[in-house]
């Protein structure tokens, strides 16, 4: 597994201990006056310092939110929780939320795609945030090729002095015919971390994908390097796709949903999803299904659900007493719902966009 | 030899068939109405693609010169040199002369070097250069970090992906150990030679000392991959230190005459200088010095003199009729008379400098 690559199964406990990051564990949760369901349900599984972060927010009331985007596609639901998280860290925590979007790696990274495409992602991109309710006195959004300024390119180059090609050829896998802007992203990177802590003297929390970990790893150490803070992490599972693999992706079209979707077009792909169902009915409403296996449970669970429906939906799947098609019946109902809606407050988000641009 | 670094005796003949390039030929000066001393006397002794620019000009009256600078150090004569060189091919050609100040490949090469450090010396190389006589009507100066802007940064990303690591590393012989800022440059320095292509639709030509050519065959390539005309070069032969090694260099202090040294201190820089003088005064008056490998008659020959005055000192010194301590001291008075104007001019270049900064 590479930052680049999620593919088959994943043993998350491995994970946590390969990459050497602590457990969310309760006692981390007692410190929340009012926890997120993701963190409730273990979603974000895992972190660095979140616990630091914490201790500076009991004196400061405030902390650093940095979570990057690189804008390839449009958004789909499992980048969209994400945001939701970090709206979450924003309102209960009065959290300053750095976004930037590295349209410079995915243009790095993707030969396909010209400036112009990543850079329309961008924005698109922007809109789903905008539409969850950002407040933008609290919020900045900076495009690498549309916003490039001497004070972040500056922060950049003195980053990029601190890591070497070892060490981006073993955190990423970079081979000789890696292009050299791809070399050069580490440091962006760091430079996107540590901005809220450079210029604004906050220290910095990044909630990522496991997957994510050793980007944030190399800013860790650059951190060190210039007497800064280490920026900290909260670290989640995978969504699955609709197809019931690992990790929802972009690239595959047909089992992520888009927060652009048509809302009868995202229905039919719920309608054609991946279910833990058992071969027969008879077997299903003896057996149960296997709601750990379904990415129409999941939706349900981390998306739509409060505790109780989330418990309840589990509880009837295993005991047989709801069968897929009606379970992704109910989804493609919330799905549908929730699209109209989002599409619409999107839509509005277009003219409030300059309002969360940095700044210089 | 690298780019980074010249040491010992140079074959320039060698250097010729080594990197492919093409001699300054009798029938390319022919086709100049005025050529510059530099170029009649073989300093300038290589090119690539010169006579497209030159018919280019035929045509259009007109192309563009890039001739950027890393902000080490304060500049020494031979860097001046070039610049005035650049001076006449904008007033003989009508040239827009563009100079790039890539303060940040200075930060990634030398550790010891702070941005306050690089950018400082930007702005003091800058001065020399506008005491000349620039037109900013014509020229620009842009410093990579103070005036990095989304126009520039997006160019650059464009030509990183053109570039890979496999030809950094053999060009530029970098190693594992090298930093990500140094790995990313070529896309920087294919950014700025590019830009009056991609900006002012004029074919470049960059004036290099001939060490410098890989950096160019790099753009060059990149220009190849994005249809761009490829940029020309002149190439030139290194100037001695007064030492007599081969190339002046700004970190040996004693044997470069900067700009910024006090008058007094650079005569006696100069009255300490190695010369082509023979063993004894008696054996100097039969046999003559040598003037190829002394410097005192480099620097008169090259900055001071004309054809002819250049000229009589070689007879004068080849035949035994001038001896090297008055030589010697002919050079210091140039050199006091010439640093004490051209510091007046520097110091009135202050308040100029902001009509030679790159509007956005």
């Amino acid at each position: 597994m590479t930052p680049y690559e999620v593919k088959g199964k994943v043993d998350y406990s491995r994970l946590l201990e390969q990459f050497g990051v602590q457990p969310v564990t309760p006692d981390l949760l007692a410190r929340i006056r009012k926890p997120h369901r993701l963190l409730r349900t273990g979603y974000f599984f895992a972190h660095r310092d979140f616990d630091k972060i914490l201790d500076y927010y009991d004196e400061h009331g405030t902390f650093a939110v940095v979570s990057g985007r690189g804008p390839s596609e449009h958004m789909h639901l499992a980048h969209l929780l994400l945001y939701m998280f970090n709206l979450y860290l924003q309102q209960e925590f009065n959290a300053y939320v750095f976004v930037p979007f590295s349209d410079d790696e995915k243009f790095f990274f993707k030969d396909q795609l010209e400036l112009g495409d990543v850079r329309r992602y961008s924005v698109e991109n922007a809109l789903d945030m905008i539409a969850l309710g950002f407040d933008p006195s609290k919020t900045e959004f900076f495009f690498d090729t549309a916003h490039m300024n001497p004070k972040m390119y500056s922060m950049a180059v003195e980053m990029s002095r601190k890591v070497n090609f070892s060490t981006v050829r073993a955190v990423y896998g970079f081979a000789p015919e890696t292009n050299i802007g791809l070399l050069f992203y580490p440091a962006l990177q760091a430079m996107h971390i540590l901005y809220p802590e450079v210029e604004r003297s906050l220290p910095v929390v990044v909630p990522i994908a496991i997957d994510q970990d050793p980007h944030v790893r190399v800013s860790r150490d650059v951190a060190a390097k210039m007497g800064l803070f280490k920026p900290a992490t909260l670290e989640s599972k995978f969504m699955k796709g609709l197809s019931g693999e690992a990790k929802m992706s972009a690239s595959e079209q047909e089992t992520s949903i888009f927060t652009t979707d048509k809302p009868e077009a995202a229905a039919v792909k719920v309608m054609n999803a991946f279910t833990g169902g058992r071969a027969t009915v008879e077997e299903q409403k003896v057996l149960g299904g296997i709601p750990e296996v379904c990415p129409v449970y999941e939706y349900q669970h981390l998306f739509f659900f409060d505790d109780a429906k989330s418990e309840k939906l589990y509880k009837d799947c295993t005991g047989g007493k709801i069968l897929c098609g009606e379970c992704k019946g109910n989804l493609a109902r919330y799905v549908k719902s929730f699209l109209a809606e989002h599409q619409k407050r999107r839509e509005e988000a277009r003219h409030k966009l300059d309002m969360f641009i940095m700044k210089h």
